[in-house]
């Protein structure tokens, strides 16, 4: 970041950029994914664990991976996801891949960051119903978690702060750089084909980087779902309206990263839009009033595939063993 | 094996065993567990990718690890599993660790192998829901698939057959050796302490190993669940009799391995037995007519936690994404 803000100093008084893997990115308005490096690797661990255990759910089914599945994306691949006793969620999960990346999260942007996210899904009756002193009361009672507690912390008190703490720092590692895209911004220009390099000059050109910009091509600003035609759904959902309480953030959504896009469908909050060719298609028309060829989506969508990075190298974590003394599950 | 049965061979003609490593288990009920290699790992790779994939699911939310959590010991540790639709399963999912030692599989026996169980569950409307037809569509709908299928079966045919195949040839590969029972059944005299070398005896001179026997410390007969006195329980399970037909049979099951039982609460067919000493209380009872007392079960308990071996050591597998061939997924 410092380098990149020192460089962007160096061009506002118009200076020579000489370093060609900043130059190449310098002036575009995506910037590749860098690898992250945890500080404190025990938390990530911890994290990671709880991330998987469907303790933290009331019927011990459910965990943040069911929806959010490190093997697809960071998705669950179904238009709205499925929550305690198989109630329909109203919303499509979004992606974890690189979520911290985004200034707000969920798709109203109605918590802060990760770990005020982390506790939303946790005590929600529609999604894993359980509560914060429910989880915590489980995860206190296993003395193997205390002691990964311990070892992350620094003492083995078990609070929901920590539990969505933990969580959030092991979401911080899910990002995913080395995609054929970040490669050609890093300089090898053979990293993206024709028809590629074309779909990000029209992906620019049309105006789609105006929302979908940044490293993770998303997630950095609100926009108005329907800028120029409605959008046609069943969805009730209100957008950033019921957060604000404002008439005018009626379908205002923060705008979702484009990132691994290919593996994340199905697309839009209603998660209504199983192909990319007719998200392009829809963006087109209501977004930009523009009516987009075939020849013109097939590049976009082209260009799209690229985005698809380095998926996170996950080993599957061993779950401590509940014991006597651990609530147990309800699933029925 | 070659080897234990030419141990055995030689034993029975009254020769010297000089081997320490063999002759240390070869005169006890339970064997150690051997790290499998597999033929070829491109199969067990393929077979990895489908057991967690969720789209061998009607609602593309149900993998076969969904139930049998490789993060849990197998299983799902709830009583009994969730279906499509949340529906209630009638039994305990069984652990999928070191099944390929059973003699059958399922409680009732009813598959004969890991590949004829490897179908079952798609297919049930109660569990998966979905069809052998739609999941190899779905599977043969996608190129990164069916380049799989080439690698591991010389071909990029994909069929029900094949996806048994692979799974089958993956769940093979989960078994748990290096467990402290194995080290001390292997030599090392200090990986038991007194009461787990206690509990050991006494589970032998009681009774227990006459079932629980072999490498999988179970899994090797049938048995009625009730020899001396009916198990009292809410389910309707009637066990090898919906097999067989036979009268006899009623209330006849697989004996489970004990193997990792410390990780696969509850227990019983049921899944109604949360505690180690409230199942090793109940068996004393009903299958050998025998009172344990408190400081006999906690010994039984401390031999069975050490029964816990090294969990599989699994890389979350990357799903290829799906095409827009690809057969939707019908959660709701």
């Amino acid at each position: 970041m410092m380098i990149r803000r020192l460089v962007v100093s160096l061009l506002s008084i118009g200076a020579i950029v000489t370093s060609i893997n900043v130059s190449a990115s310098a002036n575009e308005p995506i910037q590749p994914i860098k690898a992250v490096k945890p500080d404190n690797p025990d938390l990530v661990e911890l994290g990671k664990m709880l991330f998987f255990d469907p303790r933290l759910s009331k019927s011990g089914f459910i965990s943040c991976n069911s929806c959010h599945n490190l093997s697809m994306g960071g998705t669950d691949n179904i238009p709205t996801s499925i929550g305690h006793a198989w109630q329909q969620g109203p919303i499509n999960s979004p992606t974890v891949l690189n979520a911290s990346m985004n200034l707000a999260q969920f798709w109203d942007g109605r918590a802060a960051d990760l770990k005020a996210q982390a506790g939303g899904p946790i005590a929600n009756p529609g999604e894993m119903a359980s509560t914060h002193e429910l989880a915590v009361e489980i995860l206190n009672s296993i003395p193997q978690y205390r002691a990964h507690f311990e070892q992350a912390f620094g003492s083995d008190k078990v609070d929901i702060d920590r539990v969505t703490t933990a969580i959030a720092a092991f979401e911080e590692t899910l990002v995913t750089p080395g995609s054929r895209f970040d490669k050609w911004l890093e300089g090898d220009k053979k990293a993206l084909n024709k028809q590629e390099q074309e779909g990000y000059k029209l992906f620019k050109s049309s105006g789609c980087s105006g929302c979908h910009n940044g490293p993770a091509v998303g997630g950095a600003l609100y926009q108005k779902f329907g800028v120029y035609k409605p959008y046609k759904t069943k969805s009730k959902i209100e957008g950033r309206k019921a957060v604000t309480g404002k008439d005018a953030d009626l379908h205002v959504f923060k705008v979702p990263t484009l990132r691994n896009i290919e593996l994340t469908y199905p697309y839009f909050h209603d998660g209504a839009v199983w192909t990319l060719e007719e998200a392009v298609d829809t963006m087109g028309k209501l977004q930009l009033e523009r009516e987009f060829d075939k020849k013109e989506i097939a590049s976009i969508v082209a260009f799209l595939k690229t985005l698809t990075g380095e998926q996170p190298d996950i080993k599957l974590p061993i779950m401590p063993a509940s014991t006597n003394k651990t609530p147990q599950p309800q699933p029925f």
